[in-house]
């Protein structure tokens, strides 16, 4: 079996609960913590324009620029250092080449109907240096024939891998097979990754079964920290891969140590307005603002709508 | 397909985070949101003597007297009213006739060198009138062929069915999937139950693939509440198995409004010592002593020590 390489995406993804407002500190032991665990990459922010934002409401790792990236990252051997760019919120064309800047690795995210863009940017970036990764976001809710189209679009990337990504924590793992293979085939044999959201307590289990469909990239965060329910543990998606005990202590500590207070402040994981989004396939913004006001999933009447919902479909 | 029973293991399990102290209001609004949710076995504590626990420290749930039952559970359709009963903790012909009790199924629980009791003590019960079933704990760290005997044994069994149990944690889906085609073989046919736990977030996942393996009856808990990690979430699996989210309000309802204290109080669930003791394959006891002292895994020495223990392995 080909190797699997795993991403840490704990400062990119968790940013989206505090807009990247994180403790130097805890950065910083993230990454020793992580690369010392075995990650092959280390997705710490992503490439943001200040022309959309506010460099005073978000912190630095919303943004990456070159110089924040020198004080974090000490060399470039073991992991390679990875950013994410959104289509629409910032121009490839203004990344240094590879050569010049820390970052090996760029993860370029649209939408279904942003493809020739997303396959543009990968294009730039792949002739600035850059080893390039395509995420196409919020797939359970695509059209099948558009999907196929931007699948098969993207097989004309310079691409190291293409990542079934679910946005909405829906899918079960049978359900994940079946969407590697199609990636796999519709881009005419890309290499396919997976990002998971754990909803449904399916995310682990799904990057699994994603690894036995033939994904060969998966992401990870620490203790799962993401946006609304947050993503596939690192800590125990290593151990499952192989990596053995002794190799997480730096990770398990950095948890214990971190993690709670972490936890009380931006409210990722397993609450009940997150678990009926994902069974009702649905964007965790709704969600995501039920925790911010403290309101509950049935009291707010937010589960009878998704009932409703999913029951028409 | 034939159906899959739910069995809701909340009181019973979790029970051993608290000894069985529960409010009454809780128990009720339990019984009635599981009954609502489609739960087709209620196991509400154990039966126990006495002679063994001292009514003083223990809740009314470590013993289930008829009495206590009947101000419980109001009559006797829909959901079967289950208790457990381990092995040398209470004697099986201190239960009086089915017909005289709330009671409609019994759980005998046992160790593999248990299993001649543990048979004996179903071939009591169904005699009483019961329905039965049994659940041999523990098994992945029993001897093969020790288990192997024990299955043939419980094939002479008037059980209904008899479950694989995840004690440690440690299983994956397809390690589940093995132990649940072993036990339909080595028992000559018995239909199969699962019973996991969480310490991997793999419980809901090793409960789907136990299902597609052919079990037919699955254990679930509120919130996953149960012993150390804690049990498959009932919430998660029901819509698994097809439950629409409009039959889950009661259950939800009853999370937000009742699990945050609980969860304080009996800190079962997402923690490292959990995970560590599940990844090495050992008994949640010492892992649950730290949680008690306030120690982490690091610094407590414990994950040094159960590296070495899995390296040797």
């Amino acid at each position: 079996m080909d190797a699997i390489h795993v991403l840490d995406c704990t400062i990119r993804d968790g940013g989206l609960m505090n807009r990247w407002k994180f403790d130097d500190e805890f950065v910083r032991a993230l990454v020793n913590a992580s690369r010392a665990a075995g990650s092959a990459y280390v997705e710490i922010g992503y490439k943001g324009s200040t022309a959309f934002f506010d460099p005073q409401e978000y912190g630095k790792w919303r943004f990456c620029p070159e110089h924040v990236l020198r004080a974090f990252w000490d060399d470039r051997d073991g992991a390679v250092l990875t950013v994410m760019l959104d289509i629409g919120r910032f121009n490839p064309r203004d990344m240094v080449p590879a050569r010049d800047s820390m970052v090996g690795a760029v993860r370029v995210a649209c939408y279904v109907d942003q493809i020739e863009e997303g396959v543009a940017a990968t294009r730039i970036l792949d002739r600035l240096g850059y080893e390039t990764f395509l995420n196409i976001m919020a797939v359970s809710e695509a059209k099948p024939q558009a999907l196929d189209a931007a699948l098969r679009l993207s097989g004309q990337s310079p691409i190291r891998a293409i990542s079934v990504v679910d946005s909405y924590g829906n899918l079960n793992p049978g359900q994940t097979q079946a969407l590697v293979t199609r990636y796999h085939e519709a881009t005419g044999g890309k290499a396919v990754g997976f990002h998971g959201h754990n909803n449904l307590q399916l995310a682990l289990a799904n990057s699994l079964a994603a690894v036995e469909a033939g994904a060969r990239f998966v992401d990870a965060s620490l203790a799962g920290m993401g946006r609304g329910a947050g993503n596939t543990p690192l800590e125990l998606l290593l151990p499952q891969l192989g990596t053995p005990l002794k190799r997480l202590g730096a990770l398990f500590s950095l948890i214990e140590e971190s993690i709670p207070a972490l936890q009380r402040q931006l409210r990722w994981g397993y609450q009940v307005p997150y678990i009926v989004s994902g069974l009702a396939n649905q964007h965790p913004r709704e969600a995501m603002d039920l925790m911010d006001r403290g309101l509950g999933a049935v009291e707010s009447g937010y589960l009878g709508r998704m009932a409703d919902l999913a029951s028409v479909r």
